[in-house]
């Protein structure tokens, strides 16, 4: 097939299956389906209304189950799981890796985990049981217990053998072995790439590699995608306090860790979760959404009232009332860029209370700069608008102080809420917009009361 | 070393550097410094403030800038790149793959560029030539030619006495070789746990694995990034529109594409591009600042415009000012969360104009829910605060109203957008609210002219 019709194929899949689902059978669409990998089939039901959704997942060969409720996104899959009866999921359980295996149990009913719990071998069971140990966001949640491991002191040879045994139970992305002493402790990894160019002779211990670090269980996800990121790794052993192997972390488990954690950046500032399902049931998306929606109207309220106080300055000058808008938002954008770079900064660990000092004098100096320019801009035009010096000079000052308050909570304020242990990319904006929208109406139409009338 | 203390030092090393930085000798820096990995450096670099910035970079070693300059963001390299004297860069550029120097070419000085050209040995040149064909932004910009190639009549025996004669050739991340014919055209690829576990007299043929479809080398770099996570890729390899090879991605790019497309959506809905420097130079940032700010007034001037209109209402009832910004921040938050699913349901090619409708009938429904609950609320909490029954049933009208608008703009406007190849994660969050501030502000004061006065 020529790569331009196969490309213009996979790009078409997804209109294909709707044209199917709106007009074929169902047997056609079991057919495409199941010539999809089980990543793919993840990613259309995503794509899918709900209707078609649930019907085209009791299309799903049983044998790829497991594999894509794995790759979905937690909402989706736990609003599958929830109408799967216990023979489905005791059979979807069959053949998952440990570390997805994990974060499966913790959405079913618990009396299906002790039930799938005891339908597992012994040795499967205690590895589940060493991932379950840890938290889902930590090494020890992402790593798989499927090592294959090798002793220092055997020579390549041996390995060779060893590894022609196993053959098909050598897990996937495995670019390396890991070599462990007699009490299972790490010593480092032996590349793949390496026992295949050295001498059969050679003993593990003279052509292993010293220079992946291992990965302690209870680090958090975050620093684990930087080592990766940082290092380029395709694998690295995790090992407990006393320097124990424990499993190991592949990069795709670390390359969800990071669209994820991009996409919770993104969706956070709306209020949303990075797992929100495109087509959740209309209620169960209405009432999250009318959280967010209240904690953004006690903000709106603060604000209201703040204009309440200078209800008769209004009265006079309802200029003012036409202006106001204008100071609060100019102070909203500027503040949410310093916030979003401070959220950025603190994400990769690059912004800390050491250098906090100098990103706030930076962005205070930026905002000044700024609010130079367009008090200029905004006080000569307001000047025009309403024929009026006052009322130029009144709205240049107070768009100046509000940009400095701006710049000064933007870069405070993650930091401030990541030492209280408040995510900042969901609680920053909001906070922010209350200080810029409460500054900026008491600025302009404070300074007006007492320099207007 | 025990580990938490490893891990401490780890998490303490940028406070370290600057306080060696603050109090100790050049020496000293230098030799923490030359301890870390390039990456390491790049991202302690991308921490520190200008002036600081500057001397640790001097300090580090020569043999490793070319790798430091790879790892770190466009805006840090070409500020750092820009004070380099050509003798630095010709030797910074040596040992560089070719996929980076193609990057960093970009960013050099013509002269500069010619010369580097020149000075690179021929095969080096056409591989460079090859990779520079391509857009960054595509598979044949994302892409090595550093490939270890191998022939499928050939038996496993000589792939490993080839391979060991290579040896310190192999580049990292090789999981597998990728298997041509004479044509060079791409047939599969040998896994080296398969090269390992196969008897020695077997072919490449009867080896080689079939399922890893190549990639073409225009695809956008996105859509490698998916091909990638849905099929827990650590290498693949690119090919012409012939099917010939032309070079191999390996997951450490993708992991950057990742990071990088998460980085555009977050940072894009405050203006900033995901590439900016926590410390830029003041004028530059302010300047790139200013604009963003200059496009936000033009919203900001055209809702006090639509307030302007209605200045003889606001005149006669002054509450409408106090409570207006209710009305247009509520729609703008509603809108936000719909945008915001809509260009993350884009970006994962997930959304299409073919489930289009089916989302935007969800975001109505889900927005009539709130605009009820929220109508009723805001509806009582006014009318007890201004005594007046008109202004709650006024102010529940307009909201309703707004939400309704916001929702039918957060679903619309990202695929208009899109169509017209405009980027939605950097002009959606400004229309939208230019959007929710018009109708919002028009509803309200709209219906308060009709019925109140």
């Amino acid at each position: 097939m020529p790569l331009q019709a196969q490309q213009n194929q996979e790009e078409t899949r997804l209109q294909a299956l709707q044209k199917v689902l709106d007009s074929g059978t169902l047997q056609q669409v079991a057919r495409m389906l199941n010539a999809l990998r089980p990543a793919e089939i993840a990613h259309l039901l995503e794509a899918l209304p709900l209707a078609e959704r649930e019907i085209v997942w009791g299309l799903v060969e049983e044998e790829d189950e497991g594999e894509v409720l794995v790759q979905l996104t937690d909402e989706v899959r736990a609003s599958l799981v929830s109408k799967m009866d216990k023979e489905q999921l005791l059979a979807a359980a069959e053949g998952m890796d440990t570390d997805d295996l994990a974060d499966l149990l913790q959405e079913l009913p618990l009396t299906i985990t002790w039930e799938l719990l005891n339908s597992l071998d012994k040795q499967r069971r205690e590895r589940l049981e060493g991932v379950l140990y840890y938290p889902e966001d930590t090494a020890g949640g992402l790593m798989n217990t499927d090592t294959v491991t090798v002793r220092a002191e055997v020579t390549l040879d041996v390995v060779m053998r060893y590894l022609r045994r196993l053959r098909e139970k050598i897990p996937p992305q495995t670019d390396s072995l890991i070599v462990v002493n007699r009490d299972d402790k790490y010593l480092g990894v032996l590349y793949l790439t390496d026992l295949l160019t050295h001498e059969p002779t050679d003993t593990v211990a003279e052509v292993m590699s010293l220079d992946v670090k291992p990965i302690p269980a209870d680090w958090p996800a975050r620093k684990v995608a930087n080592r990766f990121e940082q290092h380029d790794l395709v694998s690295a052993p995790v090992v407990d306090e006393d320097g124990r192997l424990l499993g190991r972390i592949t990069v795709d488990d670390v390359v969800d860790v990071i669209r994820e954690e991009g996409e919770h950046h993104f969706m956070g500032q709306a209020g949303l979760s990075e797992d929100a399902d495109m087509f959740a049931p209309i209620v169960v998306s209405a009432r999250r959404r009318a959280l967010w929606l209240g904690v953004n109207l006690v903000t709106a309220f603060l604000a209201s009232w703040v204009i309440g106080l200078f209800e008769q300055t209004i009265e006079k000058v309802v200029a003012l009332a036409v202006l106001m808008p204008i100071v609060a938002s100019m102070g909203g954008i500027a503040g949410s860029q310093t916030l979003t770079l401070a959220i950025r900064g603190l994400a990769l660990g690059q912004l800390s209370s050491k250098n906090a000092r100098r990103l706030m004098v930076k962005e205070l100096a930026v905002s000044l700069l700024n609010s130079l320019i367009w008090a200029l801009v905004v006080g000569v035009v307001a000047g025009a608008w309403f024929n009026s010096t006052d009322i130029a000079l009144l709205i240049a000052a107070a768009l100046t102080i509000n940009l400095l308050f701006a710049a000064f909570t933007g870069a405070a304020l993650p930091l401030l809420l990541d030492r209280l242990g408040i995510d900042p990319a969901l609680a920053g904006g909001v906070l922010l917009t209350t200080v810029t929208d409460v500054v900026g109406f008491l600025a302009f139409l404070g300074l007006a009361t007492l320099f207007l009338l």
